[in-house]
């Protein structure tokens, strides 16, 4: 049978925007800029020994590829601090990987910003900027994610997914540029966001920095799940 | 092997915006409103017998997923005259079909408004309103790609998809409401889309129907491939 070989399985690009420390080897880095940041395990064993992978796994017999991907991302962090979670496409060129074929499930998973999972010895974050050497097709998968979600940010309320329950507008603005890999203007973020009714006012404040200043107002997104923000007033359906 | 059984499939929502006759067995129809429809093709053999299927089949060892489902469109209708395929999503539902079990592929077709693809005598146009006894999960494919098509209407220029090269704004408000499936304001549409630059007039006019009356103003699309036409004035990279 000559299709009898071909695998199935699950690829996860698990997105965190993170804010690097400068220099982790002196033991006292200083806070960095936010990067957006992608979840890679390194491969102990060959093929391509050393190389990073993205965490995935084979689709077994009596689970859908939505489970697959849940059950595969459990094993290298908490899926429920996952807000995020959606189908790609499909990466399925027969040379993608060294025989037996395997055709890979692609999915962008979102972790927000103020969670810090735990996560096994083989496994750490990446700047999506620096990525190091990728297994097999796995920096095309990275790729196509970050490209989908800069898309989703443009006109859905993704960002959810990326941001702590409350934010000041300073910190959404620097989710927004790690994101996007490019400068936001924080005024007109608001002024978008808010005439969308993407984000809330909460009410209250956040405390003052240490240089002291006015304090700043926090804000939530107005949905927990993720709606398109801007559907044309001249294709709503009657209501 | 428990692994060994699987096949992997393509499966295509091909739609079309089309004119439907009120009364083809009379053999001299009358015109009705456009609806959207489907390309559906009735099975011979079981399972599931006498069923509407949507085209596509089984990945062969030397293609991907997007050669397989164009190679699979070809039997059935001329893929030259597809103005759009995108993947949709993955069905893999362990029990979506009798074993041995088939992981399939869903992708999104468009056809232009006024072509009229040559078929197999198997296959044909269905309204997706009324559609008839499908095999396995083939309608929520069908749902699932009207979803998707809904969606990107509201935030993309995919309409070029659905529409003739040079049309009135009257009948692009057809082909909006068939594949949204509720009324759309011709006044709205244009002021909506010629403001996001999505359509362009063409300077020349149609000519009178028989009703005679003012010719209407032409236009087409600006552009022939697929783009988000609201990207948020904030979120912009600096040019």
């Amino acid at each position: 049978m000559p299709h009898s070989n071909t695998i199935h399985e699950s690829l996860t690009a698990v997105f965190q925007v993170r804010r690097f420390l400068a220099d982790v080897s002196a033991g006292r880095g200083s806070a960095r800029h936010p990067e957006l940041a992608v979840l890679l395990w390194q491969r102990a064993l060959d093929p391509q020994k050393g190389t990073w992978s993205l965490p995935g796994g084979r689709l077994r017999d009596d689970e859908d590829l939505d489970t697959s991907a849940r059950r595969q991302l459990a094993e290298k962090v908490d899926v429920r601090e996952l807000d995020h979670l959606e189908q790609l496409s499909v990466f399925s060129a027969p040379d993608r990987v060294p025989a037996p074929r395997r055709i890979a499930s692609a999915y962008l998973g979102l972790v927000p910003l103020t969670t810090e999972p735990a996560l096994p010895s083989d496994t750490t974050w990446h700047p999506v900027a620096a990525l190091p050497e990728m297994s097999f097709d796995h920096r095309t998968v990275v790729d196509h994610a970050r490209t989908r979600l800069a898309a989703k940010l443009s006109y859905t309320n993704i960002a959810y997914a990326l941001a702590p329950d409350t934010f000041t507008m300073s910190t959404l603005r620097e989710i927004y540029c790690a994101a996007l890999g490019y400068d936001v203007d924080t005024t007109n973020l608001q002024r978008v966001l808010s005439r969308r009714r993407v984000i809330t006012p909460t009410g209250a404040t956040a405390p003052s920095g240490r240089a002291g200043g006015r304090p700043a107002a926090l804000y939530r997104f107005t949905d927990s799940g993720l709606r398109v923000t801007d559907e044309f007033a001249a294709l709503r359906p009657p209501s």
